[in-house]
Protein backbone atom coordinates (compact mmCIF):
# COMPACT_ATOMS: atom_id res chain seq x y z
CA UNK A 1 0.00 0.00 0.00
CA UNK A 2 1.08 3.21 -0.87
CA UNK A 3 1.95 5.95 1.97
CA UNK A 4 1.98 9.67 1.41
CA UNK A 5 2.65 11.96 4.18
CA UNK A 6 1.22 15.86 4.16
CA UNK A 7 3.42 17.69 6.79
CA UNK A 8 1.66 21.35 7.60
CA UNK A 9 4.98 23.55 8.63
CA UNK A 10 3.75 26.54 10.61
CA UNK A 11 4.68 27.58 14.12
CA UNK A 12 0.86 28.46 14.82
CA UNK A 13 -0.51 25.75 13.68
CA UNK A 14 1.95 23.50 15.56
CA UNK A 15 0.48 25.84 19.15
CA UNK A 16 -3.39 25.35 18.02
CA UNK A 17 -3.28 28.93 17.52
CA UNK A 18 -5.17 28.92 14.13
CA UNK A 19 -6.47 25.88 12.28
CA UNK A 20 -4.47 23.88 10.19
CA UNK A 21 -6.07 24.39 6.45
CA UNK A 22 -2.96 23.50 4.37
CA UNK A 23 -3.27 19.91 5.59
CA UNK A 24 -6.97 19.74 4.62
CA UNK A 25 -5.74 21.37 0.65
CA UNK A 26 -3.23 18.70 0.61
CA UNK A 27 -5.79 15.98 1.11
CA UNK A 28 -8.60 17.31 -0.75
CA UNK A 29 -6.76 17.47 -3.95
CA UNK A 30 -5.05 13.85 -3.35
CA UNK A 31 -8.77 12.60 -2.79
CA UNK A 32 -9.87 13.99 -6.58
CA UNK A 33 -6.93 13.49 -8.20
CA UNK A 34 -4.98 9.67 -6.92
CA UNK A 35 -7.48 6.83 -7.97
CA UNK A 36 -5.53 4.42 -6.38
CA UNK A 37 -5.41 3.08 -2.97
CA UNK A 38 -3.05 4.53 -0.42
CA UNK A 39 -3.09 5.22 3.39
CA UNK A 40 -2.68 8.85 4.17
CA UNK A 41 -0.55 10.45 7.64
CA UNK A 42 -0.84 13.98 7.79
CA UNK A 43 1.31 15.79 10.73
CA UNK A 44 1.75 19.61 11.78
CA UNK A 45 5.27 20.79 13.03
CA UNK A 46 6.56 24.26 14.16
CA UNK A 47 8.95 25.67 11.50
CA UNK A 48 12.75 25.10 12.22
CA UNK A 49 15.03 22.95 10.67
CA UNK A 50 15.27 20.14 13.47
CA UNK A 51 11.76 20.19 13.32
CA UNK A 52 10.80 20.09 10.01
CA UNK A 53 14.31 18.03 9.03
CA UNK A 54 13.39 15.14 11.81
CA UNK A 55 9.88 14.95 11.14
CA UNK A 56 11.46 14.76 7.18
CA UNK A 57 13.85 12.42 8.62
CA UNK A 58 11.09 9.79 10.18
CA UNK A 59 9.03 10.02 8.00
CA UNK A 60 11.42 8.73 4.92
CA UNK A 61 13.53 6.32 7.31
CA UNK A 62 10.64 4.98 10.00
CA UNK A 63 7.46 5.01 8.26
CA UNK A 64 9.00 4.53 4.82
CA UNK A 65 6.55 6.64 3.29
CA UNK A 66 6.57 7.22 -0.88
CA UNK A 67 5.53 10.92 -1.10
CA UNK A 68 5.47 13.34 1.30
CA UNK A 69 3.62 16.79 0.39
CA UNK A 70 5.34 19.83 2.47
CA UNK A 71 3.54 23.07 3.16
CA UNK A 72 4.84 26.03 4.59
CA UNK A 73 8.11 27.53 5.45
CA UNK A 74 9.58 28.56 2.15
CA UNK A 75 9.91 32.22 1.81
CA UNK A 76 12.48 34.57 3.18
CA UNK A 77 11.04 35.40 6.91
CA UNK A 78 13.30 34.38 9.53
CA UNK A 79 11.21 31.21 10.64
CA UNK A 80 10.42 30.25 7.05
CA UNK A 81 13.61 26.53 7.55
CA UNK A 82 11.73 24.78 5.39
CA UNK A 83 14.79 24.87 3.14
CA UNK A 84 17.22 25.07 5.24
CA UNK A 85 15.94 21.22 6.74
CA UNK A 86 15.04 20.01 2.99
CA UNK A 87 19.24 20.44 2.56
CA UNK A 88 20.09 18.53 5.67
CA UNK A 89 17.31 15.78 4.44
CA UNK A 90 17.95 15.83 0.56
CA UNK A 91 19.98 13.18 -1.63
CA UNK A 92 18.86 14.48 -4.69
CA UNK A 93 17.37 17.76 -5.27
CA UNK A 94 15.07 18.49 -8.33
CA UNK A 95 15.36 21.68 -9.41
CA UNK A 96 12.57 21.62 -11.90
CA UNK A 97 9.98 21.30 -9.28
CA UNK A 98 10.81 24.30 -7.47
CA UNK A 99 11.38 26.56 -10.82
CA UNK A 100 7.86 25.17 -12.18
CA UNK A 101 5.76 25.79 -9.29
CA UNK A 102 7.11 29.35 -9.08
CA UNK A 103 6.64 29.71 -12.69
CA UNK A 104 2.79 29.54 -12.49
CA UNK A 105 2.30 30.78 -9.11
CA UNK A 106 3.89 34.06 -11.45
CA UNK A 107 1.32 33.95 -13.15
CA UNK A 108 -0.90 34.97 -10.21
CA UNK A 109 1.37 37.33 -8.20
CA UNK A 110 4.82 39.01 -8.75
CA UNK A 111 6.22 37.65 -5.63
CA UNK A 112 6.04 34.17 -6.33
CA UNK A 113 9.78 34.68 -6.84
CA UNK A 114 10.05 35.36 -2.87
CA UNK A 115 9.57 31.66 -2.58
CA UNK A 116 12.25 28.88 -1.90
CA UNK A 117 10.19 25.80 -2.41
CA UNK A 118 11.87 22.67 -3.59
CA UNK A 119 11.67 19.32 -3.80
CA UNK A 120 13.27 16.13 -3.87
CA UNK A 121 14.55 11.90 -2.79
CA UNK A 122 15.74 10.59 0.29
CA UNK A 123 15.83 6.96 -0.79
CA UNK A 124 12.82 5.79 -1.98
CA UNK A 125 10.90 8.54 -0.70
CA UNK A 126 10.13 11.88 -3.18
CA UNK A 127 9.38 15.13 -1.07
CA UNK A 128 7.65 17.85 -2.66
CA UNK A 129 7.32 21.48 -1.00
CA UNK A 130 3.73 23.44 -1.44
CA UNK A 131 3.08 26.66 -0.60
CA UNK A 132 1.53 28.11 2.71
CA UNK A 133 -1.52 29.28 1.30
CA UNK A 134 -4.04 26.67 0.84
CA UNK A 135 -5.14 28.59 -1.83
CA UNK A 136 -2.06 28.20 -4.50
CA UNK A 137 -1.59 24.38 -3.19
CA UNK A 138 -3.99 23.05 -5.78
CA UNK A 139 -2.49 25.45 -8.66
CA UNK A 140 1.06 24.21 -8.00
CA UNK A 141 0.08 20.25 -7.45
CA UNK A 142 -1.60 21.09 -10.94
CA UNK A 143 1.27 22.07 -12.25
CA UNK A 144 3.56 19.21 -10.82
CA UNK A 145 1.76 16.34 -10.03
CA UNK A 146 1.52 14.63 -13.88
CA UNK A 147 5.52 13.69 -13.02
CA UNK A 148 5.12 12.60 -9.55
CA UNK A 149 3.76 8.58 -10.73
CA UNK A 150 6.89 8.01 -13.03
CA UNK A 151 9.25 10.00 -10.11
CA UNK A 152 7.89 7.88 -7.89
CA UNK A 153 8.23 4.63 -10.55
CA UNK A 154 12.11 5.46 -10.63
CA UNK A 155 13.29 6.03 -7.76
CA UNK A 156 11.23 2.62 -6.20
CA UNK A 157 8.82 3.92 -4.76
CA UNK A 158 5.20 2.37 -4.48
CA UNK A 159 2.89 2.71 -7.88
CA UNK A 160 0.25 5.47 -8.01
CA UNK A 161 -2.27 6.02 -10.71
CA UNK A 162 -4.45 9.44 -11.44
CA UNK A 163 -7.48 10.24 -12.58
CA UNK A 164 -6.54 11.99 -16.11
CA UNK A 165 -9.45 14.37 -15.80
CA UNK A 166 -7.84 15.88 -12.51
CA UNK A 167 -4.36 15.18 -13.40
CA UNK A 168 -2.75 13.22 -16.54
CA UNK A 169 0.25 11.22 -15.15
CA UNK A 170 2.63 10.80 -17.76
CA UNK A 171 5.08 7.46 -17.94
CA UNK A 172 7.11 7.19 -20.66
CA UNK A 173 6.40 3.96 -22.93
CA UNK B 1 15.17 56.10 7.08
CA UNK B 2 15.36 53.47 4.33
CA UNK B 3 18.96 53.03 3.19
CA UNK B 4 19.71 51.28 -0.11
CA UNK B 5 23.06 50.90 -1.49
CA UNK B 6 24.11 50.40 -4.96
CA UNK B 7 27.75 48.62 -6.23
CA UNK B 8 29.07 48.50 -9.38
CA UNK B 9 31.50 45.18 -9.82
CA UNK B 10 34.11 45.88 -12.30
CA UNK B 11 38.32 46.10 -12.36
CA UNK B 12 38.08 48.61 -15.08
CA UNK B 13 35.86 50.98 -13.21
CA UNK B 14 37.20 50.53 -10.44
CA UNK B 15 40.92 51.34 -11.39
CA UNK B 16 39.12 54.59 -12.87
CA UNK B 17 40.00 53.20 -16.92
CA UNK B 18 35.83 53.59 -17.34
CA UNK B 19 33.83 55.92 -16.20
CA UNK B 20 30.61 53.83 -14.13
CA UNK B 21 27.44 53.50 -15.79
CA UNK B 22 25.80 50.91 -14.17
CA UNK B 23 25.43 53.10 -10.59
CA UNK B 24 23.80 56.06 -12.44
CA UNK B 25 21.29 53.52 -14.55
CA UNK B 26 20.81 51.68 -11.05
CA UNK B 27 19.99 54.89 -9.33
CA UNK B 28 17.91 56.58 -12.45
CA UNK B 29 15.64 53.83 -12.69
CA UNK B 30 15.34 53.93 -8.55
CA UNK B 31 14.36 57.22 -8.93
CA UNK B 32 11.68 56.69 -10.74
CA UNK B 33 10.06 53.86 -9.36
CA UNK B 34 10.49 54.16 -5.70
CA UNK B 35 8.56 57.35 -4.23
CA UNK B 36 9.32 56.43 -0.32
CA UNK B 37 12.53 58.86 0.98
CA UNK B 38 15.62 56.54 1.23
CA UNK B 39 19.31 56.76 1.37
CA UNK B 40 21.58 56.27 -1.77
CA UNK B 41 24.90 54.42 -0.93
CA UNK B 42 27.02 53.99 -4.13
CA UNK B 43 30.46 52.67 -4.61
CA UNK B 44 32.68 50.43 -7.03
CA UNK B 45 34.46 47.51 -6.15
CA UNK B 46 36.88 44.96 -8.32
CA UNK B 47 35.63 41.96 -9.06
CA UNK B 48 36.64 39.39 -6.67
CA UNK B 49 35.10 37.43 -4.06
CA UNK B 50 36.85 39.51 -1.03
CA UNK B 51 36.34 42.86 -2.58
CA UNK B 52 32.69 42.01 -3.30
CA UNK B 53 31.94 40.06 -0.28
CA UNK B 54 33.74 42.29 2.07
CA UNK B 55 31.61 45.12 0.43
CA UNK B 56 28.34 43.39 0.73
CA UNK B 57 28.74 42.19 4.38
CA UNK B 58 29.78 45.67 4.98
CA UNK B 59 26.95 47.26 3.83
CA UNK B 60 24.84 44.28 5.59
CA UNK B 61 26.35 43.93 9.04
CA UNK B 62 27.96 48.18 9.10
CA UNK B 63 25.84 50.24 7.27
CA UNK B 64 22.44 48.44 8.34
CA UNK B 65 21.44 48.99 4.45
CA UNK B 66 17.97 47.07 4.07
CA UNK B 67 18.24 46.70 -0.04
CA UNK B 68 21.76 46.36 -1.68
CA UNK B 69 21.68 46.31 -5.57
CA UNK B 70 24.98 45.00 -7.36
CA UNK B 71 25.73 45.33 -11.32
CA UNK B 72 28.07 42.85 -12.97
CA UNK B 73 30.62 40.00 -12.13
CA UNK B 74 28.34 37.58 -12.71
CA UNK B 75 29.17 35.97 -16.23
CA UNK B 76 31.26 33.02 -16.53
CA UNK B 77 34.61 34.50 -17.09
CA UNK B 78 37.95 34.08 -14.94
CA UNK B 79 37.17 37.61 -13.30
CA UNK B 80 33.63 36.96 -12.87
CA UNK B 81 33.09 36.03 -9.02
CA UNK B 82 30.23 38.11 -7.71
CA UNK B 83 28.18 34.66 -7.46
CA UNK B 84 31.09 33.35 -5.53
CA UNK B 85 30.77 36.24 -2.73
CA UNK B 86 27.03 35.74 -2.81
CA UNK B 87 27.75 32.63 -1.90
CA UNK B 88 29.66 33.36 1.07
CA UNK B 89 27.64 36.31 2.04
CA UNK B 90 24.08 35.14 1.87
CA UNK B 91 22.09 33.48 4.64
CA UNK B 92 19.18 32.44 2.34
CA UNK B 93 19.51 32.54 -1.34
CA UNK B 94 16.55 33.08 -3.33
CA UNK B 95 16.91 31.54 -6.78
CA UNK B 96 13.43 32.80 -8.49
CA UNK B 97 14.94 36.38 -8.90
CA UNK B 98 17.73 34.86 -11.54
CA UNK B 99 15.29 32.14 -12.79
CA UNK B 100 12.98 35.00 -13.49
CA UNK B 101 15.91 37.57 -14.91
CA UNK B 102 17.20 34.87 -17.27
CA UNK B 103 14.22 34.42 -18.42
CA UNK B 104 12.91 38.27 -19.12
CA UNK B 105 16.69 38.64 -20.52
CA UNK B 106 16.31 35.64 -22.70
CA UNK B 107 13.51 37.08 -24.57
CA UNK B 108 16.38 39.79 -26.08
CA UNK B 109 19.80 37.32 -26.51
CA UNK B 110 20.29 34.01 -25.96
CA UNK B 111 23.51 34.46 -23.86
CA UNK B 112 21.45 35.60 -21.27
CA UNK B 113 21.93 31.86 -20.15
CA UNK B 114 25.41 32.71 -19.23
CA UNK B 115 24.29 35.08 -16.56
CA UNK B 116 24.63 33.81 -12.82
CA UNK B 117 22.86 36.45 -11.00
CA UNK B 118 21.11 35.57 -7.89
CA UNK B 119 19.38 37.22 -4.98
CA UNK B 120 19.00 36.23 -1.17
CA UNK B 121 19.01 37.91 2.09
CA UNK B 122 21.46 38.48 4.95
CA UNK B 123 19.72 39.45 8.47
CA UNK B 124 17.45 42.32 7.44
CA UNK B 125 19.16 43.54 3.86
CA UNK B 126 18.16 41.90 0.45
CA UNK B 127 20.85 41.37 -1.65
CA UNK B 128 19.57 41.80 -5.58
CA UNK B 129 22.34 41.17 -8.42
CA UNK B 130 22.05 42.91 -11.72
CA UNK B 131 23.91 42.78 -15.20
CA UNK B 132 26.74 44.76 -15.85
CA UNK B 133 25.32 46.05 -19.00
CA UNK B 134 23.59 49.64 -18.29
CA UNK B 135 20.79 48.87 -20.69
CA UNK B 136 19.87 45.47 -19.16
CA UNK B 137 19.07 46.38 -15.69
CA UNK B 138 15.99 48.62 -16.17
CA UNK B 139 14.32 44.77 -17.75
CA UNK B 140 15.52 42.97 -15.22
CA UNK B 141 14.67 45.81 -12.38
CA UNK B 142 11.33 45.88 -14.14
CA UNK B 143 10.81 42.13 -13.53
CA UNK B 144 11.75 41.35 -9.90
CA UNK B 145 11.46 44.98 -8.37
CA UNK B 146 7.57 44.23 -8.27
CA UNK B 147 8.48 41.52 -5.46
CA UNK B 148 10.96 44.17 -3.18
CA UNK B 149 9.00 45.86 -1.45
CA UNK B 150 7.09 42.53 0.03
CA UNK B 151 10.62 40.88 0.44
CA UNK B 152 11.65 43.85 2.60
CA UNK B 153 8.65 43.98 4.53
CA UNK B 154 9.17 39.69 5.65
CA UNK B 155 12.71 40.38 6.41
CA UNK B 156 11.91 42.71 8.78
CA UNK B 157 13.77 46.09 6.76
CA UNK B 158 12.31 49.24 5.97
CA UNK B 159 9.15 50.06 4.26
CA UNK B 160 9.36 51.71 0.59
CA UNK B 161 6.80 52.51 -1.72
CA UNK B 162 7.01 52.51 -5.46
CA UNK B 163 5.24 54.51 -8.50
CA UNK B 164 2.69 51.72 -9.21
CA UNK B 165 3.20 53.81 -12.67
CA UNK B 166 6.60 52.55 -13.05
CA UNK B 167 6.87 49.25 -10.66
CA UNK B 168 3.42 47.57 -9.23
CA UNK B 169 4.81 46.23 -5.91
CA UNK B 170 2.44 43.78 -4.73
CA UNK B 171 1.71 43.56 -1.23
CA UNK B 172 -1.01 40.56 -0.36
CA UNK B 173 -3.64 41.61 1.96
CA UNK C 1 42.05 23.59 -33.32
CA UNK C 2 39.14 23.21 -31.14
CA UNK C 3 37.84 20.24 -28.97
CA UNK C 4 34.95 18.90 -28.46
CA UNK C 5 34.35 15.78 -26.51
CA UNK C 6 30.94 13.44 -26.23
CA UNK C 7 30.65 11.35 -23.10
CA UNK C 8 28.05 9.16 -23.57
CA UNK C 9 26.85 8.27 -19.65
CA UNK C 10 25.18 4.85 -19.31
CA UNK C 11 26.20 1.42 -17.47
CA UNK C 12 24.36 -1.07 -20.09
CA UNK C 13 26.12 1.30 -22.94
CA UNK C 14 29.47 0.34 -20.72
CA UNK C 15 29.06 -2.65 -20.77
CA UNK C 16 28.01 -3.27 -24.28
CA UNK C 17 24.59 -4.57 -23.56
CA UNK C 18 23.19 -2.31 -26.17
CA UNK C 19 24.21 0.35 -28.53
CA UNK C 20 25.28 4.04 -27.48
CA UNK C 21 23.05 5.90 -29.94
CA UNK C 22 23.44 9.19 -27.98
CA UNK C 23 26.82 9.48 -28.83
CA UNK C 24 26.08 9.56 -32.49
CA UNK C 25 23.34 11.63 -31.40
CA UNK C 26 25.50 14.21 -30.40
CA UNK C 27 27.77 14.21 -33.50
CA UNK C 28 25.17 14.66 -36.46
CA UNK C 29 23.62 17.44 -34.17
CA UNK C 30 27.33 19.32 -33.79
CA UNK C 31 28.45 17.91 -38.09
CA UNK C 32 25.04 20.09 -39.14
CA UNK C 33 25.54 22.91 -36.76
CA UNK C 34 29.12 23.71 -36.33
CA UNK C 35 31.24 24.63 -39.38
CA UNK C 36 34.16 25.34 -38.28
CA UNK C 37 37.11 23.09 -37.89
CA UNK C 38 37.40 20.57 -34.73
CA UNK C 39 38.32 17.34 -33.52
CA UNK C 40 35.65 15.36 -31.96
CA UNK C 41 36.49 13.14 -29.02
CA UNK C 42 33.88 10.04 -27.80
CA UNK C 43 33.53 8.06 -24.63
CA UNK C 44 31.27 5.68 -23.10
CA UNK C 45 31.27 5.46 -19.31
CA UNK C 46 29.22 4.02 -16.72
CA UNK C 47 26.57 5.65 -14.26
CA UNK C 48 28.72 6.95 -11.16
CA UNK C 49 30.30 9.86 -9.46
CA UNK C 50 34.13 8.47 -9.97
CA UNK C 51 33.33 7.19 -13.72
CA UNK C 52 31.35 10.64 -14.77
CA UNK C 53 33.50 12.82 -12.76
CA UNK C 54 36.96 11.13 -13.68
CA UNK C 55 36.43 11.11 -17.21
CA UNK C 56 35.31 14.85 -17.38
CA UNK C 57 38.35 15.96 -15.48
CA UNK C 58 40.40 13.89 -17.42
CA UNK C 59 38.89 15.43 -20.53
CA UNK C 60 39.12 18.89 -19.40
CA UNK C 61 42.36 18.83 -17.14
CA UNK C 62 44.52 16.54 -19.64
CA UNK C 63 43.07 16.44 -23.13
CA UNK C 64 42.01 20.27 -22.48
CA UNK C 65 39.24 19.90 -24.49
CA UNK C 66 37.32 23.09 -25.07
CA UNK C 67 33.48 21.31 -24.84
CA UNK C 68 32.34 18.54 -23.50
CA UNK C 69 28.54 17.36 -23.77
CA UNK C 70 27.55 14.52 -21.81
CA UNK C 71 24.17 12.48 -22.20
CA UNK C 72 22.16 10.92 -19.60
CA UNK C 73 22.21 10.13 -15.95
CA UNK C 74 20.89 13.16 -14.64
CA UNK C 75 17.22 11.55 -14.03
CA UNK C 76 15.86 11.10 -9.75
CA UNK C 77 16.97 7.22 -10.17
CA UNK C 78 19.68 5.94 -7.92
CA UNK C 79 22.10 5.28 -10.87
CA UNK C 80 21.93 8.47 -12.21
CA UNK C 81 24.54 10.35 -10.21
CA UNK C 82 26.14 12.87 -13.49
CA UNK C 83 24.95 15.76 -11.68
CA UNK C 84 26.55 14.70 -8.38
CA UNK C 85 29.57 14.05 -10.64
CA UNK C 86 29.25 17.98 -12.06
CA UNK C 87 29.43 18.73 -8.14
CA UNK C 88 33.35 17.54 -7.89
CA UNK C 89 34.26 18.79 -11.34
CA UNK C 90 32.69 22.37 -11.70
CA UNK C 91 33.97 25.28 -10.68
CA UNK C 92 31.32 27.81 -12.16
CA UNK C 93 27.75 26.55 -12.30
CA UNK C 94 25.44 27.94 -15.18
CA UNK C 95 22.14 27.18 -14.01
CA UNK C 96 20.72 29.24 -16.58
CA UNK C 97 21.52 26.10 -19.12
CA UNK C 98 19.28 23.68 -17.24
CA UNK C 99 16.25 25.89 -16.47
CA UNK C 100 16.21 26.35 -20.42
CA UNK C 101 16.59 23.16 -21.30
CA UNK C 102 14.13 21.74 -19.04
CA UNK C 103 11.43 24.83 -19.73
CA UNK C 104 11.54 23.87 -23.36
CA UNK C 105 11.39 19.97 -22.65
CA UNK C 106 8.12 20.58 -20.97
CA UNK C 107 6.70 21.67 -23.39
CA UNK C 108 7.11 17.82 -24.82
CA UNK C 109 6.61 16.06 -21.20
CA UNK C 110 5.45 16.97 -18.07
CA UNK C 111 8.38 14.54 -16.54
CA UNK C 112 10.81 17.31 -17.93
CA UNK C 113 11.06 18.23 -14.41
CA UNK C 114 12.47 15.54 -13.05
CA UNK C 115 15.80 16.24 -15.33
CA UNK C 116 18.75 17.61 -13.36
CA UNK C 117 21.14 18.30 -16.09
CA UNK C 118 22.78 21.89 -15.66
CA UNK C 119 25.96 23.10 -17.04
CA UNK C 120 29.23 25.10 -16.09
CA UNK C 121 33.07 25.48 -16.59
CA UNK C 122 36.07 24.01 -15.34
CA UNK C 123 39.42 26.04 -16.20
CA UNK C 124 38.85 26.36 -20.42
CA UNK C 125 36.10 24.10 -20.45
CA UNK C 126 32.37 24.28 -20.99
CA UNK C 127 30.60 21.13 -19.46
CA UNK C 128 26.91 20.96 -20.45
CA UNK C 129 24.81 17.69 -19.40
CA UNK C 130 22.14 16.65 -21.90
CA UNK C 131 19.66 14.21 -21.85
CA UNK C 132 19.81 10.10 -21.88
CA UNK C 133 16.82 10.16 -24.82
CA UNK C 134 18.55 10.45 -28.40
CA UNK C 135 15.61 12.22 -29.18
CA UNK C 136 15.67 14.85 -26.83
CA UNK C 137 19.45 15.94 -27.39
CA UNK C 138 18.52 17.83 -30.81
CA UNK C 139 15.69 19.95 -28.42
CA UNK C 140 18.19 20.91 -25.74
CA UNK C 141 21.14 21.81 -27.90
CA UNK C 142 18.92 23.59 -30.47
CA UNK C 143 17.94 25.60 -27.22
CA UNK C 144 21.18 26.22 -25.46
CA UNK C 145 23.78 25.81 -28.06
CA UNK C 146 23.47 29.72 -29.19
CA UNK C 147 25.02 30.71 -26.19
CA UNK C 148 28.18 28.37 -26.26
CA UNK C 149 30.08 30.09 -28.92
CA UNK C 150 30.47 33.33 -26.36
CA UNK C 151 30.49 31.17 -23.41
CA UNK C 152 34.06 29.53 -25.02
CA UNK C 153 35.00 33.02 -25.85
CA UNK C 154 34.67 34.38 -22.70
CA UNK C 155 36.29 31.57 -20.74
CA UNK C 156 38.89 31.33 -23.19
CA UNK C 157 38.81 28.11 -24.88
CA UNK C 158 38.66 28.07 -28.62
CA UNK C 159 36.66 29.93 -31.15
CA UNK C 160 33.81 27.97 -33.00
CA UNK C 161 31.41 29.12 -35.81
CA UNK C 162 27.83 28.05 -36.25
CA UNK C 163 26.17 27.41 -39.27
CA UNK C 164 23.05 30.06 -38.45
CA UNK C 165 20.11 28.29 -40.43
CA UNK C 166 20.92 25.31 -38.26
CA UNK C 167 22.41 27.65 -34.87
CA UNK C 168 21.98 31.19 -34.82
CA UNK C 169 25.30 31.65 -32.19
CA UNK C 170 24.87 35.19 -30.69
CA UNK C 171 27.93 37.25 -29.57
CA UNK C 172 27.23 40.89 -28.27
CA UNK C 173 28.99 43.34 -30.50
Amino acid sequence: MVRIALVTVSDRAARGEYQDLCGPAMAAWLKTAVTSPHDLLTSVVADGVDSVGGELVRLCDEERVDLILTSGGTGPSPRDLTPEAMKVVLEKELPGFGELMRKISLEKVPTAILSRQTAGTRGTTLIVNLPGKPASIAVCLDAVFPAVPYCLDLIGAGRIETDPAVCRAFRPS
